[in-house]
């Protein structure tokens, strides 16, 4: 049941992951997380500050499912999409069967009419987990670059 | 004369392909593809209704190259430039000689006065082939997420 | 003391530099050349020119130390970040102990009011030496596509 967490896992994992989001799949995002985990959006202000409340928050696998309902019975927010692009995840140390990592990321917003924008910078910080044959983010926390993204947030990044 | 279609291997060949766009070396740009291929930039909401027509299409490496000489000869367009900046490529089943490979993409355009605006994001559909001993592409279709796009193009994506 | 030059090693020496930019932890940057080195900004016309000047210029580590202290000292810029995005490293050929290397970026600029802005597009063009245990830029010319940059660089690419 053990899998490598080596920097080729990493890095498919995170993109499938991107593309999940990206390609309006969202409803296997969850599927990214552990049972029990950590998704906190938070800005590179708060996170430097050690606030851990954030933008968007959950712990639980079952909180991110039902965001995703949400978000498609709502539907309330003016339609777009996102692209991800992706640095080169950085692994870090392990502790216990997690191990950390830091990648960084850009996310491309493409309204309804065309028009794109640059909407976030950042990073994600990452707990990475071996779940029998698979790859989950026992916690993940994105910490973005730009401070005023709060008002604008709908989709996950 | 086998070439096996691995990670690094379209990695390379999707890194060569957007260096010769942006690098203005356009001349190259049609031997990455098979004598007859497709290549096809389409949008998403196009594509997902799926309609075959293109905002560009040609189904021969030739017509590639006229378009590279109508470039060169027009030269109509107001001189830019673009920087392509790829995801990770994800390589999908093959069929006979050929594998699926899909990428994600942002297009950075740079105008003459130096203005960077994000031009195009989407996604790359291909279909791969080893051909003795490189690798081209069979199919090139370009998803663009931005419907908006096809007033704006003049050098391929 | 040899160490192998691959694409992992030179992805990962990418990586670490940009971080040390993006992250805010400048003192760390200069480490990533060697003492006798070349750093220089340029863009691409001037650079297709073979002028040899450029926005930046140093070469030694002591220059680009420098360079940091009075960043730090003056602080007269306006506060922001960047956040680059790499492409994947072309490994060159080789001339005794370096390695040329080129690489696309994009650099995304944050300013203090969350404003996100495509600040500069372009190539690293590298000589990259293995120095006992690591790598370092025996040269970097960073070589941007967009020739309006001059007036706005204050951190380093």
């Amino acid at each position: 049941m053990e899998r490598r967490i080596d920097l080729a896992a990493m890095a498919k994992l995170n993109h499938d992951y991107a593309r999940s989001i990206d390609e309006d799949a969202l409803e296997a995002w969850p599927s990214f997380f552990a049972e029990t985990c950590l998704y906190r959006i938070t800005t590179a202000d708060n996170h430097a500050r050690g606030f851990e409340a954030g933008l968007i928050y959950a712990d639980t696998r079952a909180m991110l499912e039902d965001r995703v309902k949400s978000l498609r019975i709502a539907n309330i927010y003016e339609r777009h999409r996102y692209r991800h692009i992706l640095g080169m995840p950085a692994l870090g140390e392990g502790s216990g069967p997690d191990i950390r990592c830091e990648t960084a990321f850009v996310v491309i917003r493409i309204m309804r009419d065309g028009v794109l924008t640059v909407f976030a910078t950042g990073k994600y910080l990452d707990r990475v987990r071996a779940d029998s044959d698979r790859l989950v983010f026992a916690e993940r926390i994105v910490v973005c670059d730009n401070a005023n993204i709060d008002a604008m947030l709908a989709l996950p990044l």
